[in-house]
């Protein structure tokens, strides 16, 4: 284990603080506003077709000068588009998911720009590493929305990780403090990417509704769920409850899919029915008490974070 | 959120560090390793008639004069003879987990004991402050065993514990090296324990062939399993598959205790048929590489957390 740069350095951004890609959730708004705060923003493109991302960047683009990148899921069909138009927009920072690293790292690494994959197990950010990314955003079990299949929790998958690889590593799942970013940096992370807590700003897209209920869950209020089709993690709510027992009476993938495929998750984040839509967010849900703007929350994360380095004892 | 000592003062011991009780696994020799080294040594009494208890914590005190612990599940039935002979000789740090914290601790806490339950979620943790124990286990979904239902992980627990209690909180979950130590201090913990990284010692009692198990493993080696009848890490080898299959068939909770109750715990840990034995232990055995004396893991420990603590940037 040796000391590496934080990735405040690799996105020439002022804080190693990344908001995170979220369908619904991280429009042009939310990003500019955390890359003007020093974080770096990124545009959700998952749930975006490719007119409404360029529209996203071109907002983004009119709020901040500061550095934005694109987060883009490689499992849908109209990716090139979407890269196309975040290069002729001028996005130089792309995050790719839920695909190969080596789909899209070279085109984007010829061009000049920086690419970080996310990953869920040190197997696969080896692979990244070898594909050429710049940086590893390493999830863990406990992040919202899509996720891994082995189940590893941040706190047992970072260190895994830096010790795989030679690149940054950026410390994802259940960060939703400045208690949470130190926690990161001990396991030997270079940066944090932070979602549901920023899913709970004024900034972000997420319907009111949606906000609320982030604010209103527990400790327990998430699960992972729909192993059978793609393990997502959900609130527990009317549709998580259908979408279970449909699971428990041995409903196929496809049945599944089907159900899940009815724009749910627009429904329930972006247009707020919190009882028949799929609500994606991380198990730090039960830490978040409010809904403030992107530039208290960081304010706060960097107090939350010098306070909890002031309690640590420096040597043991 | 506001400061609080080390439990080092608590228990009188050199480290905030605790090594886990652990059925088949931490017999007397592995307790008093550890409190020999600094760190407090536990007694693991959930595998133990009470006569072997007895024989167990005699050979802790004939190692080490330091404090020692016994950790007792309430879940058994000889829990008032395991907590007698305990007394009888001489112990006076309890570790109590699955069951209610009030069942026992105003008894021990009257005879001048110190008392510590083990709890996965922060409501569970507020009816233990309100029981009287001395400090909280917040144990979170990536350890080895018996583990909560709610799922929620180490980096998401442990703060939420935190802000819930004023009495001290040991972080229990995924924490196998230095690293894991500062990033539970970082959470806000007061302490750490720590099991399968001292399962895998050569004091410890796990049979040779489950130690090199251990340190086989993978990241994604082990899965939590038997929800159905009580949630448990597991390595996953033929046993795991066998009960998971038998679960998936819709098998009922009570022949899946059968199953269980057939003495696999001990055939697997103890007597090494790493096949059909079932295999307790947490999701950092991905991490874990060799099987060191107590000694050499403890000093290695301090070198680690301080080395993280060098890399961790004092300010955002």
């Amino acid at each position: 284990m040796t000391s590496r740069a934080l990735v405040s350095a690799l996105f020439n951004i002022e804080l190693p603080i990344i908001q995170a890609g979220m369908v619904w959730v991280s429009g042009g708004k939310l990003a500019a506003a955390a890359s003007e705060a020093g974080a770096l923003g990124i545009i959700g493109a998952g749930s975006m077709q490719p007119d409404l991302l360029r529209e996203h960047i071109k907002k983004a683009n009119s709020l901040t000068k500061k550095p934005l990148a694109v987060n883009i899921p490689l499992l849908y069909s109209k990716v090139q588009e979407q890269i196309d138009i975040a290069l002729a927009e001028g996005i130089r920072i792309f995050f790719t998911s839920a695909g190969s690293p080596k789909t899209f790292t070279k085109q984007l690494k010829d061009l000049g720009c920086t690419v970080v994959h996310v990953t869920s197990s040190p197997e696969l950010a080896i692979k990244c590493e070898a594909a050429g990314v710049d940086a590893i955003v390493a999830e863990g079990f406990e992040a919202g929305g899509h996720n891994g299949r082995d189940e590893i929790t941040t706190m047992v998958l970072v260190p895994q990780v830096v010790d795989a690889v030679k690149i940054p590593v950026i410390a994802a799942g259940g960060i939703g403090d400045g208690r949470g970013i130190a926690a990161a940096f001990a396991l030997g992370a270079q940066g944090v990417q932070i979602g549901s807590r920023f899913a709970a700003t004024q900034e972000s897209s997420a319907h009111q509704n949606f906000k609320q209920a982030i604010v209103n869950a527990g400790p327990g209020a998430t699960m992972l769920s729909m192993k059978k089709a793609v393990p997502v993690r959900l609130l527990k709510n009317k549709f998580y409850e259908d979408m279970t027992r449909l699971e428990e009476q041995g409903a196929s993938k496809e049945a599944l899919n089907e159900l899940l495929g009815k724009g749910r998750a627009r429904l329930g984040m972006l247009d707020g029915d919190i009882d028949e839509g799929e609500l994606e967010i991380g198990q730090i849900a039960g830490l978040i008490r409010d809904v403030p703007s992107v530039a208290m929350l960081v304010e706060r994360l960097k107090k939350e974070f010098n306070q909890a380095m002031s309690f640590i004892p420096k040597t043991l």
